[in-house]
């Protein structure tokens, strides 16, 4: 069914994927049912059909679209950014950024890999992989440019990302810090570590 | 019920916990049925209650036995470590070693969370709360006597454990680091950032 922006069906199909990624995200892919979904906005079971195929498609839909649009952003956030200290900072600004507000995007994409079939599994592995690739292309060219010192590039890539969206777990709109703040504190851990005081 | 260790009842519950753990992380605790879980340790579905009250009883006992076992490991670890900076080395190297095998116990915490009734999530949180704040003293003591610079003692706490805990996302005991290479990086990250290169 092609989708019109705006059209009924569209918006339809919006409400779903916004509904479905709550439930999952409140009880589960296996304790969400699609009757509770089409209660949740409004259509009998039946008419759900209409717009998605399955559970799993839908729960496949949700997740790799996250990746999909953060890689995107990503991409975006770094075009015309050159230089590997100019990159990794576009980097760490871009995704902590991104996550402050992608609580439950995450939450649903690393609790529910396990409830992919094989082959959508894979498919998200190769998305994440993606992602990966671009912090580790960054962390080898100012390793290999002599300006960032970088112990293990898949372990510093692997270490970075979980660093940097562990805001998910903490972050609250309404909380102490402004959102560049929180970028400032995860660049200098990032850049500087934590030897050596000011006092 | 007493447990003796070895018993024939001690070893009953041992396994049901284990069983529980694993099927909650394969399937979420949505998706476990106390049939399942009785099947999977050759009981009768009735005979379960012999050793745990309800799933949410079993839930929160799986969460906290992993808080509480976590915790006292911890402190046995910093037990007559003095100064910050040979603590905050105590406390990486005792994370990152304890988490690199308990991809499933970090999993569970983290994604059922939601499902533990209102005092008993209360309860884990206050747990978390207690482990946190021992980096979070770590850090503080460290900044205080000009040791370490911390650019905030929260969000670099939670900014810590993040990175740490990551470890459980990718580490395969086959894998091609050394545990204590895996530590020496992290211990590296986290003390000098990436800042300078080596070329």
């Amino acid at each position: 069914m092609a989708r019109t922006a705006g059209s009924h069906g569209a918006r339809t199909a919006e409400a779903i994927r916004r509904a479905g990624l709550r439930l999952i995200f409140e009880r589960g892919y296996e304790g969400m049912t699609l009757r509770d979904l089409a209660q949740a906005v409004g259509l009998q079971p039946g008419s759900l059909y209409n717009h998605i195929a399955t559970k799993q498609a839908l729960l496949f839909e949700l997740v790799s679209e996250h990746m999909r649009t953060l890689t995107d952003a990503l991409d975006a956030a770094l075009a015309g950014v050159e230089g590997p200290l100019a990159r990794l900072d576009a980097f760490v600004t871009f995704h902590v950024s991104y996550h402050l507000t992608r609580k439950v995007e995450v939450f649903v994409n690393n609790s529910e890999l396990r409830s992919l079939e094989p082959d959508n599994r894979e498919a998200i592995m190769a998305l994440r992989r993606a992602y990966e690739q671009r912090l580790a292309a960054i962390l080898a060219e100012g390793a290999q440019a002599g300006l960032l010192a970088v112990p293990d590039i898949p372990v510093t890539t692997y270490g970075i990302l979980s660093l940097l969206t562990g805001v998910v777990t903490w972050y609250r709109p309404e909380g102490r810090l402004a959102e560049d703040e929180i970028v400032a504190i995860h660049r200098r851990l990032i850049l500087d570590g934590l030897r050596g005081g000011g006092g």
